[in-house]
């Protein structure tokens, strides 16, 4: 199973994916999406982030994309620039029939460092550490990607491999779907 | 020119194109984009309004978008859900070089019925009045996505008769561009 993680920002959105094959993880590519100045119109910047996405989606074809839900206590003026961008993130993974989860930033550190509350370098370290990356990456953005999609990955035990719809998706995970219900942080 | 007016909601969204040749508006369509549940998925949503809004600019090649800017004070989650939405109405408009503007909801009002603190009803008269629209449309939503054409076609005084690059525009209307800078309700 492969998965695209993407770590949405309103100025650098990171992304990486990953395969899973038994206990192998396997990187398939990773990298930041920047915007062109940090107050570069917000429709420029999803756009952006949607036609970049799009783009590594045909290319490294992953079954699902992972997210890390929105922390609610940012100031609300980063909050909604952030979640137009999150919006053109999963559009991007939803246009390709692709179903999107998310998970805490607790959940996501806690699955790679077996501590949620690691910090970014602790994080990077990990999944640097599991997917044999040798460089370090100029920016975290694009780690907290490839955390974000190994913590599906590792999260998700579906005997098919893949969830082979939307419908079926949704019924195997109602908890899981951005949006459907809120979500109590664990 | 012609201009597609959005109200994102993240249950339901409205749309209007009007045409303004003169001093003249003419309705081109209207209508909304329903949510299929209250609960549905946030990516599957984002989806439909962005694919509809699609269907609609392809058939009614507006020349430019206009949104009513977000109410802050409204709870968290609320905006958080309504951003992403939104992120996917203006990405529909950037997707197709588009220039995208926001007014705020005051500016709308004041622009269609000559008062701020008009009521939806209100709106809702004064914009079936100037289209010459003879049935009431069951959802608010469809006349106030009218109303923020109406308030562009009003506000926007180009020579050119409409902008002809992003860049152009946004030389033209640096302080109408949605999330360059934050500007103040007026």
């Amino acid at each position: 199973m492969r998965v695209i993680g993407v770590d949405p920002g309103s100025v650098i959105c990171g992304y990486g994916v990953v395969e899973r094959t038994g206990k192998r993880y396997q990187l398939i590519e990773y990298g930041v999406i920047k915007a062109k100045a940090a107050g570069e119109a917000l429709p420029l910047r999803c756009r952006m982030i949607y036609t970049r996405l799009q783009q590594v989606i045909e290319r490294s074809l992953p079954d699902e994309m992972a997210l890390e839900s929105l922390f609610y206590a940012k100031n609300v003026a980063s909050v909604i620039k952030l979640s137009h961008a999150r919006g053109a993130a999963m559009l991007s993974g939803a246009m390709r029939e692709i179903p999107v989860i998310e998970y805490s930033p607790k959940e996501v550190k806690r699955a790679v460092t077996g501590r949620g509350g690691a910090d970014k370098k602790q994080v990077q370290f990990m999944v640097r550490d599991m997917l044999g990356i040798e460089e370090t990456h100029e920016f975290y953005d694009a780690t907290d990607a490839l955390a974000v999609a190994i913590c599906h990955l590792n999260k998700v035990h579906s005997p098919l491999g893949r969830p082979r719809s939307w419908k079926q998706f949704i019924e195997e995970h109602p908890d899981r779907i951005v949006g459907s219900k809120p979500r109590k942080n664990s």
